[in-house]
């Protein structure tokens, strides 16, 4: 098998920095000179690298200025189906999701509230991060409630999919009955599963999904990383 | 008549100074030497003072830690339709604005795509800062095709009122078609009409209006108040 050309290691090798949040959307890439130097090849070979990064949309030069990465932002639909995978492929992008935490525990106000639920009811809480092209642009903690749904982590932990999970209990569709979106400063934990600086500023979404019935399943609050995702909102009622 | 007691004269300073910003929300007020040294009462003053203003949920005591600006955000609605003024009347806030800039000039490229505008078409453009109850929350930019609408400005003038306006030049009714959200940071002059810090965190909206043959009337951008605003959206189709 042909050995891969030098100058698309160093496109992937850069991509997948990028990707990983290394190098920030509309920061600058080192110079040609210092890429050189990293990769040991001459400046030739990485201008060919970084013109190819610039022709897939990745990086833009800016003549006398540099190389910055360019990166455009997600759309993320809040339709009346609000689904994280559909949303991100829709966008062309693809989606991962790692799971930051599973549990089982009693629900505090907000969550009784929204949910509907009678005080001293559990609920099941799942958190993780989401991913676009591996660059992580969500933290997004699902709460649902824990005697309508025995078994659901179990299920979400096999499935990875709220969806798949739900529809295994009965639920054959859910729709989202309210959303409240406000901004916020990254901070601490939150930031650093982000790959953001402190202060970065984040979108807040606040929802619930309600059954056919029109009963409260899941309560969520998300964060979107503000310059990495777009919600957007087409023919509102 | 009676002169007002020195207590609500305190309470009014403070909410004012409140309202327009010189304690933000979630910061801590001077504590009660302070404030009484500031209005030379004494202290049981200032403390009659601060438990009105936590009766009415604009501070909120933390024992042992102070008096903190509790001031909510005001909810805003996107719905089918967008209005100002209703919006935040129906928050319980008084609504205001103040323009920063009317104007009549080419469109740009994003308002001609938006608008669907020929090239080279005028635009009149409409900016300013939005309040709720003293506080500004919002610089909304909006842009109208100034070939359909002559006198737009005038009557904006006149009215302070877009629907108003617009109803003058036969628009009797318009809906949202589109919003796009994303949050950043504040920057310059944006910050200081907002009276917030650089960097704190803001949502920018980008929504289109259409009329009733489904037309755009009404390209808007708008940046909110991170912790000021919160965006709502209910039955989302």
């Amino acid at each position: 098998m042909a050995r891969k050309a030098i100058w698309k290691s160093i496109r992937d090798t850069l991509s997948v920095e990028i990707a990983d949040g290394e190098y920030q959307p509309g920061s600058k890439l080192p110079t040609e000179a210092v890429l050189a130097e990293r990769f040991s090849v001459n400046r030739h070979t990485v201008r060919r690298a970084l013109a190819d990064m610039a022709a897939s949309g990745l990086v833009r030069s800016r003549r006398g200025a540099g190389v910055f990465v360019e990166m455009k932002p997600t759309d993320f639909p809040l339709g009346r189906r609000v689904r994280f995978s559909e949303n991100v492929e829709a966008a062309g992008r693809v989606p991962d999701r790692a799971v930051l935490k599973m549990e089982t525990r009693p629900a505090d106000k907000d969550e009784l509230e929204a949910l509907g639920l009678p005080a001293g009811a559990n609920v099941h809480v799942y958190k993780g991060v989401s991913f676009a092209d591996r660059a992580p642009i969500a933290i997004a903690n699902s709460v649902f409630p824990a005697d309508r749904f025995p078994g659901l982590l179990d299920l979400l932990a096999d499935t990875s999919s709220i969806t798949e999970a739900l529809a295994r209990l009965g639920v054959k569709d859910y729709t989202r009955a309210s959303t409240r979106v406000s901004a916020e400063a990254a901070t601490g934990s939150t930031a650093a599963h982000l790959k953001v600086s402190e202060s970065a500023p984040l979108l807040r979404s606040v929802s619930v999904n309600v059954d056919e019935d029109g009963m409260p399943i899941e309560f969520g609050q998300t964060v979107f990383v503000g310059d990495r995702v777009t919600l957007t909102m087409d023919e509102l009622r």
